[in-house]
């Protein structure tokens, strides 16, 4: 399927968008010209921030406008849900749409309880600025940022279908307690329940592979907002949904914490995709496996043994090959130890691919990493 | 129950030890008078080392004498298994025993062909060396070392039975992948059933609280040797060997690679042990809280979504207190946060005490582990 990549980000046609970062707290904000249909994807802890549960529990109303800050996660603080309340009744009341069909997202430090006057007043500032523009987009991506180094936003379209997001999330080593935000809007006229499928299916294949699935923050939200304009079908909307989603994966892993590498992992010859899915996460959340990477270190032993700690595996047939820039080094096959000095050279790069088949069966699963440096050590010693 | 440290590690009465490095290769030597009724534990990791998976083999046989290297893991090598018998036939013919009596333990990197001859050559240098003392404990204990900066022996005595070992491990952030060799010794007169049993029930209290139970290396072994020369009871036996191996495994934490901390978990008020155990382990295993430990930095938010991300619990009910040195500082009551400062001046100390209580059951655990280093990264992108 071809998929044409536009510029807007976050701002399908219908949807404004804007960023304002002040001192400690940033505020961004996705309005759209109607309440839309609205699919969501939240963080499976049993910790939930005051403003997942809030949001959680509005989502059903669909959603107009969606308002997330940085700077303050709003989790584990016993006025979590009044707080968050309070924000979208001032988003409301600034964008003139009904507080009922304000979502809410926050992502920073948890336990501190969030100065929601400092962030009101960020809000209307930003509030001013709302346009439905590539550099709107833009704003939002950046103003939702904590450790992020780099703005995510992809957007794309196909038979006359818009979809485009923006996204954060850099804390690749632990992902599961690393937020990952993201808003997802789209012109898709589809009921609810297909939007719900298609994001739930694409979150499995794109974030849960940068991420663990059912082991997250305590604030991870996805919102798709839908509003129904143009007319779609599930089976071009769904790889359209899958390919932005997984270009903004791709973004997260390659702005991993302290990252000096981007790392993509594929298992094949598996029994089932979960075990595929399963071993795919084994390695890329490995910090053995992530430290040979910083160390340019053809390690594959650590990748076998991180394999065989998850799932049932013969090291007696699998391969292990290495990939970047079109050059391949094979360092294990049918078990058998290949020369490791080739694989030097092709882990010198930027972006390396680890290919891993199982010889057991015939199921596959792609994911995303970065490395470990000591640079991701001494950010989150500091993050406070 | 009063347990007398001894100063003999593994040569409890009627064991010798020795232990030489030479070069790449370091062999320990630990030898009993007679063939000794054996229990073991091994990893569950479906990839298992020749060494280890010959020994599992040739346990029931009995041990009378265990060969140990260092510098090679021999796994993921065709020639595993062979290599390993072979290693066992020169250490029977060395010592004088019966090659099916001999057991054969390896660390070191993964993949690569162990050199027996370079092996047994240090292997004989050791066969000489052999001493009932202290000393020939502590050189043991030494020369299965890899990325180990401190010996771990350890030995204790109640009522006449005897228990003391060595151990070897260091790989605290990655316990799944590090691994971890244990040989304990003693004169208790108990049948292989409870020796068994005792060993079981002690790792899943102590080993598997600094290590992820089913989730371990490819080469972890754990032996208990008993030549049932003392009249013994279960009831005082069992306890004895929790106590040895619990030191054995604050050895282990405290020397996790690039460690600057030492850090003991204790989860109280859980639903149940498993519960209990998760929670510390999920702790003990979070990058992010133990880089905040380096870090010196208060941040229980960390430790209450590293739990809320394993098991259910509820926030509004958990407390969080951090100890060292006499001095206690409450983070969390009740889901309130404290004033973290006081906080600071506990976290400056070497060794740390966090105590959490979920308030939803009667069922505690606790664990050990380490801050989280640039150290620790520079140490495994290095490593080869």
């Amino acid at each position: 399927m071809i998929f044409k990549e536009t510029r807007y980000g976050v701002c399908s046609p219908g949807f404004r968008a804007a960023g304002v970062k002040r001192g400690r707290y940033g505020v961004s904000l996705v309005v759209a010209d109607q309440v839309c249909e609205t699919a969501a994807v939240f963080t499976r802890n049993s910790v939930k921030a005051g403003s997942l549960r809030y949001t959680k529990a509005m989502v059903r109303n669909g959603v107009a406008a969606v308002v997330a800050n940085s700077g303050n996660a709003n989790c584990c603080v016993p006025t979590g849900v009044d707080d968050a309340r309070e924000l979208a009744e001032a988003a409301a009341k600034a964008l003139g749409v009904n507080a009922r069909n304000v979502a809410v997202a926050s992502t920073g430090i948890i336990g501190r309880r969030m100065d929601v006057d400092a962030v009101k007043s960020v809000l209307s500032e930003a509030a001013c600025g709302l346009a439905p523009s590539p550099q709107g987009s833009l704003q939002a991506a950046k103003a939702i940022m904590t450790t992020d180094t780099r703005i995510k936003m992809y957007s794309a379209e196909s038979k006359g279908i818009r979809v485009g997001g923006i996204c954060k999330g850099a804390g690749m080593i632990a992902p599961n307690m690393a937020t990952m935000l993201c808003f997802i809007t789209t012109n898709a006229a589809l009921p609810k329940g297909m939007l719900q499928k298609a994001l739930g299916e694409s979150c499995d294949e794109t974030f849960n592979m940068v991420s663990v699935d059912g082991d997250m923050s305590t604030n991870d939200t996805v919102l798709l907002m839908s509003n129904r304009t143009a007319r779609a079908g599930y089976g071009t909307f769904k790889p359209l949904l899958s390919h932005v989603m997984a270009e903004l994966a791709k973004m997260i892993a390659r702005d991993g914490e302290g990252a000096s590498k981007f790392i993509e992992v594929e298992v094949r010859g598996a029994r089932s995709v979960a075990d595929a899915r399963a071993a795919v996460l084994a390695v890329s959340n490995s910090p053995l496996v992530k430290t040979a990477f910083y160390g340019e270190n053809p390690n594959w032993g650590r990748i076998v043994a991180a394999i065989g700690a998850r799932i049932e595996i013969d090291d007696t047939r699998v391969d292990v090959t290495y990939s970047a820039q079109g050059r391949a080094a094979k360092l294990l096959l049918a078990g058998r130890p290949m020369n490791p000095e080739p694989a030097r050279k092709v882990l010198a790069a930027r972006a390396v691919k680890v290919e891993v088949d199982l010889h057991l069966g015939a199921c596959s699963a792609v994911g995303w990493t970065c490395d470990m440096t000591p640079e991701y050590v001494k950010i989150n010693a500091g993050y406070n």
